[in-house]
């Protein structure tokens, strides 16, 4: 196509929401005007399938639950008035606390302000409002933010050891919907202790973000915690950054949680036309569709040219992949769906593996987000009228020119700048696509059941170690692994009992292998 | 397969180094005898090139270089006399310098001692110390490092914001091979202007790492900076990491380099023999081959279950597709390589996409990392019996079962602990994996002709934006953007002087757009 072809493409396609600022670019996703014909019954069908989801139907088959995340921006939209009153008051709940904190009315037994904030969760209680702080936090924001993600010891102690005496002055928040999931569980537990070693009352410094009658919200209240704040039934993780989940955190860093929310609503508002060329959500998902065949076939690369955005793929990679990944479709064939995801920054990832995806496996389609404001100051120019932000804007649109040269397609979203509203809006907007793009492939986009093998897995590993370290009480000799194995009750698997006695061994808790580590069915094991 | 033959498969292809205490498991790698089979001759071809490379035969003919990484870690191997002196020089002047730094022997003007480094790079001059500082920087370094690795001129006003008074006390370390990479000259730039703002003496601070007698390297001299260290054209930048490149940043920080040198050098030996099932290098380029069938067919997911270990994943996402994503091989037939990588780290990830990895498209193999030892001090228990590390474990273990028997394929990497001597071994792992890979799908590995396109390209932008202002000048009054592409002498690319143009309004640069921005075909433009 010649350049003057691809200007009138742009033109044609342009999508450009004039209260947002916000445009959406598709021009260089190859697909034709017969692609789109044949699209135009499937999102017809999609965009009736999201309008009963918005209005309470049970969108959720498998786990009998409503998707009521958007009404979280619009609470006018709740199907009934006890859902909109309690999404009312916890935003004014959240306002009225972070008030407080703030202002020192709230504050720990040791001192009259709060100064930090140590959010304990993990995926959707996380990745949220990793990627809000990262983007939206000021340079010196009201409260500093520490995460706690993972069941790794040693990152934990890292995020304690960095708060050192500041622990005393920490507002914990732990968010967990069940407090059932081990690692917020294990995290919360690790921090307790480390409050009881330096004579802190933890309870007196912590707050929850839980299911309502939750073993966590339990916990919480026989405690005397400073207070709890709601996690719906109807809100999945990976839609909850606009629930308490997200705004409790970013409000408690000066965000302006309003302005995310306003921005959500804008988007919503613009994503339920049930129109493809008028809804960028939907645009959205016909490129998707179109590039990977429906079927997934091609990554999708998220590059941000703006660092602030760095965690944005992160946030879509949980929020894409754990929504599409499917095994079966809703009539229960088996489809095997998702799209891959995975991006940093740009121009940063061009110095990385941008070689790739010029010259490389065309196994993927890109999303460049573009932001037209540089910085808040006055630029100094690096070479004669050329400041570092032309060269990110021009390192931006060269590296899209030479990839569609060689046929890698790509979509540019453009924004003014980074605000919470606009941050709220790509939050909305990606939440509709996927949505959109699930009922194009007709899968259920609400639910994870993949996710639990993995920990069902995990929890039999633990029960064996228990039976391991039984077992291995009543030996005075060191018996060999196979008999181990048989003695703990699971002859088969002495794979399984061999990577439980080597982490126990490495971290001395009692059992010594004894042998040569390169042979491990040679391998014999002792209480030490 | 059975329990019991999984757990032989799993003693028949362990691989174990007894020196770094280094566990490789392939056994869930569903490859059969006959594969293997017919890869031994690619094999022996491989293993050949390589001795051939290390030896310094030219294996980068596009740009006729060297390839002599490997010789960083034993400058016993180096071709000639000169270049050993040159490496063993390098090292001894790092430690110097380093040890000066710390003593106070260097100091900036206006105090006692340095306390923090500023890195100005991109790519392999920010990817490698980057991992090494999330990796293997102390709780409370010897200097604190941050990172300037982009364009962003936000970004790097956070940075600057963030060091705020003590960057009277930082030195700057600028990392450029030529000193003509737009994005770390543009960052020297911004940061020389923020010295000048504060009334502060840039060259007093500064250290360049830089090719000898390239522009940053006779600017470092002509203006006085306190030292310069070498970059060598027979190191490539995404295999820098332990040359001076990565040496500096990580000894200032206090990171023992000796150790990282070491433990790179016994993995150097260990995958430089020429057997497969001896050489874990050898036995990685083998499972990637496998898994996608020598195309890229399939991408590699990397999950560390180690916090610290965020930054292994985009490492290697340099690493891999920058030296394996080619569009031809060595004959000139065109090929398309590559492999896709991404990660960040486990059990986080379990909770974001590993739904779609057990469930859905099965486009992917997955590299487990797994840590023996949970961390420094003894731990809490979560439930009798069992600790936070035990989790972490057991989900591994749980995960990878899961899996499994799903049929999706994962290699699993052990190592004792997060030191330097086990940071520098996975280098020269993966160093050497990449380049056994290359020779089987008989590629160059070690150029980077695409990321050039897209440079080029952005040239041309900001070439198109100076005959913009320029045409702008002349006129006064608004006129549309075709006419001003005309002006500019561009009269087909109608799209980049709009981009341009929309980018300079954003930021106050003199100009204005007028019309209706939903339909850029009809805006007009002026200088304000």
């Amino acid at each position: 196509m010649t350049a003057s072809a691809l200007w009138q493409r742009y033109q044609d396609w342009l999508y450009y929401h004039e209260g947002l600022d916000f445009y959406l670019d598709i021009s260089r996703m190859r697909f034709d005007d017969r692609f789109v014909e044949t699209m135009l019954p499937k999102f017809e069908h999609a965009f009736a399938q999201m309008k009963d989801l918005e209005a309470g139907a049970i969108a959720n088959p498998d786990e009998n639950r409503m998707v009521g995340h958007y009404w979280l921006r619009n609470s006018d939209l709740a199907p009934n008035a006890d859902l909109k009153k309690d999404i009312v008051e916890t935003i004014q709940q959240i306002e009225s606390f972070t008030h407080d904190v703030h202002s020192g009315a709230i504050h720990p037994p040791s001192a009259t302000k709060f100064t930090d904030v140590l959010s304990i969760g993990i995926g959707g209680s996380a990745l949220g409002p990793q990627f809000v702080a990262e983007a939206l936090s000021a340079d010196a924001p009201a409260m500093a933010i520490h995460f706690i993600d993972n069941t790794d010891p040693a990152g934990i102690d890292r995020v304690l050891a960095k708060l050192g005496d500041r622990l005393s002055t920490t507002l914990v928040v732990v968010i967990s919907k069940s407090g059932g999931t081990p690692e917020p569980r294990n995290g919360m537990l690790e921090v307790q202790n480390a409050f009881q070693e330096k004579g802190l009352d933890f309870s007196k410094q912590a707050i929850a973000i839980t299911g309502t009658g939750s073993n966590l919200d339990q916990l919480a209240k026989s405690e005397g915690w400073i207070t709890t704040f709601p996690m719906h039934d109807w809100v999945g993780g990976r839609t909850s950054e606009l629930s308490a989940v997200g705004l409790v955190p970013a409000a408690l860093q000066g965000i302006n949680i309003h302005e995310m929310l306003e921005g959500a609503k804008e988007m919503d508002i613009a994503t339920r036309i049930p129109d493809l060329k008028s809804n960028p959500a939907a645009l959205l998902a016909l490129c998707w569709y179109f590039s990977g065949d429906g079927k997934g076939k091609k990554d999708m690369v998220v590059l941000p040219y703006k660092d602030s955005l760095l965690l944005f793929s992160r946030y879509l990679q949980q929020l894409v992949m754990e929504s599409l990944g499917k095994e079966k479709d809703l009539d229960g064939n088996v489809v095997h769906q998702g799209i891959a995801v995975y991006g940093n920054k740009g121009t940063t990832d061009q110095h990385a593996y941008v070689q790739q995806l010029r010259e490389g496996v065309p196994n993927f389609f890109l999303t460049f987000i573009e932001v037209l404001k540089d910085r808040s100051s006055a630029s100094i120019e690096v070479e004669p009228g050329v400041t570092s932000g032309d060269y990110l804007s021009g390192l931006l649109q060269g590296t899209r020119k030479a990839l569609y040269e060689n046929e890698r397609d790509s979509i540019t979203l453009t924004i003014p700048e980074v605000t919470p509203r606009m941050v709220g809006a790509l939050i909305a907007l990606y939440d509709r696509a996927v949505g959109l793009y699930g009922f194009l492939v007709n899968i259920n986009s609400y639910h994870q059941p993949g996710v639990e093998a993995g920990k069902k897995a995990a929890a039999v590993v633990l029960d064996v170690q228990s039976k391991v370290m039984e077992a291995l009480k009543k030996e005075n000799t060191p018996i060999p692994l196979a008999t181990l194995a048989l003695n703990a009750g699971v002859p088969d698997d002495v794979e399984s009992v061999y990577k439980i006695v080597r982490h126990l061994a490495a971290n001395n808790r009692g059992i010594t292998l004894h042998g040569d580590p390169a042979k491990p069915g040679s391998l014999t094991v002792s209480a030490t």
